[in-house]
């Protein structure tokens, strides 16, 4: 926030009227507000979504259009495309709203036991009291038990668990304990590129450094121990490079890390000195054979004492992704590791400002890590809705890649995991002429024309970030299978018209 | 965050490690964490609380105290203290967590009707989905009707209205807004004094300088505008003052401003041309015969459009107060007014960052504006529920003062609305002694004190600011009728104690 003059966030122009009459201009105008939040951009609800929802309003008015509906793959949204909620969770949150459903002999035991022991937690035995700021105990004791279990027995300590109001919330407090400093000591953060939009959103307004590292397209969107080399050496002649952000599996770009990368991650943050933020909410997401979610806590720890005592790590999990895709409760946790423990008060006490994060959310998070175990009457039923939304995410990875490298001009990496495809894209000369004559990035010229010819919302690569010359999209494997192909088959056409046109 | 040097923000004494091996010493430590964070204070869950639940825990290990439970009056948490949620509320709730039950005959009508209404606004009919970030659309059409009739047919734009992760994120984001400049030309904001501590909390976060108006005790904590005034000429030579906050029905002090006051107000706003914000959660909380609640819109709009086209204004609200005190869903909203165009897209821009306010807190906000109206098959369950718990808290508004008025050294404000006392009280010298010997405040310690003696956990008046030489305590009179008889009888006996022994 430095280099501000004072007139530009002064007093207005306009003298302070004396007499008691209101002045004319607004306190508050462009010119006079928080210049850092004026830096701040999120292409996933950008100009692109925006038009959608104007188209969709257009088509309910009767207005004639190329097609028939708008279909949303822009954003990871999974009951908007109709993905159905998980029976149990739901029936859990029911009895917790209303607890008087704990009379009704139509819901299963185990569900009513999971609401008896939430509502035992919270206070006045109601979700509609302020819970703990860290989070209610049994749930972050049960967060606890999970990730032990997840990590092949490494001790997981409930005091490390921070609930919070999705991911999203955590990752900024998180980045809003690392950001210090001014000029060249500011505090930088390395994030991946291409990254999920909310990490520059909230360097940009902590007013933080953001060092970009290039995750590598031609092997499958890699990390690079060289290429992270290199931008931190480039980095840290100007800003003081503090933390790295791993997205893993990856958003937007769809690849599962191998155990071998996350090793010289973590062996690269120890020598580099760097706090490690990995972000894991699509840990139940995989899909490509071969591939495996590898926790950064568990190989942390396998790597043994000189890394597992001193190397420091925060993991982010949430309620919105994996086979919940439960965004709307805003449910999430974060583990710490080997903060300091001063810090750590620090982080509870600024936690506690925003009282404590939904407890609805706390709830669904509670249930995610202990889901119904077999031998419960829920169980078989659970297992079932949960296999089969995975299993047809992986089908609807598959397809993605295979329609989409058909293309002339479009080459698809595989979808390993999460829920994104990130193709590249050939844009034709004349048409990277005609979206600057426009002033847009080609690939947002692309993705309008794509959006007012077909109907089909996705997201310009350059909102995620992109080696320059390359251009992209990022589209969800989220619709449903039938829509998919719809929107695949269109894609194609649009791509091959587009690129006959300007060529 | 300007004046930080490159050293206690820079590398740490250890030069970085060249072979690899992990160094000593902690990235994140108490010394090179934000330094805005550190200054960030927050009382209502401060040390006394902590030591409140050790207290709890010590009792259930069957620990001997001088006491068989804890009793916290320390913050409006009202299910907590044992307030019944509103059944309509719960059971909409249910019905949209769990849409199997629309089939249940034993839900009444209308609470589907508003569950339907609901789920038919939520993307694929579920509360899981992310809702626009503003806020679903039905939900801040309905918030409008509310407002518009609340003011006497006021215009409500429902583009006016963000719904909100509680009424302190909306506080929040529109402080972050405001906040902008360096040295003199900071941004200042005018609070109350006594304050919520959520606004210093923000504003020292924020960087913005806290500039303090004192509330008159003496006039029942009444606004006076000569205060205003001399807070803000002798903070003109130092910052940049741009906002004024006022919190009323009063929170700490349970004061109801009258019109003319506000009025009064608003006109000082206008003067000095300061962004109005208006923490008006408790409007539902007012007691005190000839007090009533003036929302600050719609005296600025019977104001005239010299002011109504001019002011610019932003007014919260909550789920968590009133008569619902549905706190742990987190729903809220605001309502802006007169907001620059340009400065509103970079608010619609800065909460999208975010995605969304949580969708059950958003579904309940939506209620609390449209609950049963008369001749809906809950509209009589409803009132009687919402009178009984209103009423309840008018009891216990007046036994609080009336107890606390006869304890000599204590004197006690009428609590006319909201859920707090803030009662003055006498602490003797040698206790102030004591407590600076223990690098307490003398408020803090009367307030440990009596946590150790009686169980009976209150916040000093410290926390939430207070004029130098005095002391008080917040209480809220949110605990049962029967435990409110015998906490303050406690309160009453261990204050006579106190100042026997330090006399």
């Amino acid at each position: 926030m430095s280099g501000l003059s004072a007139t530009r966030c002064g007093l207005p122009k306009e003298s302070v009227a004396e007499n008691g009459a209101p002045p004319r201009g607004k306190v508050l105008t462009i010119d006079t507000m928080n210049p850092t939040v004026k830096m701040v951009e999120y292409a996933v609800r950008g100009p692109i979504v925006q038009r959608a929802v104007e188209l969709e309003k257009e088509l309910s008015e009767g207005r004639k259009k190329p097609f028939q509906e708008v279909i949303k793959a822009n954003i990871g949204d999974a009951h908007a495309m109709g993905q159905q909620p998980i029976t149990f969770f739901r029936q859990v949150l029911a009895l917790c709203s209303y607890p008087e459903l704990l009379n009704d002999s139509t819901f299963p035991e185990d569900a009513k036991s999971r609401a008896r022991r939430i509502l035992q937690s919270c206070g006045g035995n109601s979700m509609g009291s302020y819970s703990a700021s860290q989070g209610i105990d049994s749930v972050r004791q049960d967060v606890a038990r999970y990730v032990q279990q997840r990590d092949g027995g490494v001790y997981c300590d409930p005091d490390n668990i921070y609930l919070t109001t999705g991911a999203s919330d955590g990752i900024v407090t998180m980045l809003k304990l690392l950001v210090c400093g001014e000029g060249a000591s500011r505090t930088g953060v390395m994030i991946s590129i291409p990254q999920y939009p909310l990490y520059s959103a909230a360097l940009a307004e902590l007013g933080a450094v953001q060092i970009n590292y290039y995750l590598n397209e031609e092997a499958c969107w890699s990390m690079d121990i060289g290429e992270l080399q290199r931008a931190l050496d480039e980095a840290r002649g100007h800003c003081n490079p503090r933390a790295l952000c791993i997205i893993n599996p990856g958003n937007p770009t769809g690849q599962v890390q191998n155990r071998k990368c996350i090793e010289d991650v973590i062996r690269f943050a120890a020598k580099e000195r760097l706090f490690l933020m990995a972000d894991e909410v699509y840990q139940d997401n995989v899909y490509a054979d071969g591939c495996e979610f590898h926790s950064f806590k568990k190989v942390l720890f396998e790597m043994g004492p000189e890394y597992s005592n001193t190397v420091e790590l925060a993991s982010f999990h949430s309620t919105s992704k994996c086979y919940m895709g439960e965004c709307g409760f805003r449910g999430g946790y974060m583990e710490i590791i080997n903060m300091d423990d001063e810090v750590k008060a620090q982080l509870t006490k600024l936690v506690s400002v925003r009282l404590c994060p939904p407890v609805p959310g706390q709830a669904l998070m509670g249930l995610v890590v202990n889901p119904p175990q077999p031998g419960e009457p829920s169980h078989e039923n659970f297992m079932k809705e949960r296999t089969a939304t995975l299993s047809a995410l992986a089908d609807k990875a598959r397809l993605t890649e295979e329609v989409l490298n058909t293309v002339p001009g479009i080459s698809c990496n595989p979808v390993q995991g999460a829920m994104y495809s990130f193709p590249r894209i050939s844009i034709p000369e004349k048409a990277v002429k005609e979206a600057a004559g426009q002033g847009q990035q080609p690939d947002m010229f692309y993705c309008m024309r794509l959006l007012e010819e077909t109907g089909i919302c996705l997201v310009p690569g350059s909102g995620f970030g992109q080696k320059d010359g390359t251009y992209h999209f990022r589209m969800t494997i989220l619709p449903p299978a039938d829509k998919l192909k719809i929107l695949l088959s269109k894609v194609k056409e649009f791509h091959q018209r587009f690129t006959k046109q300007y060529s």
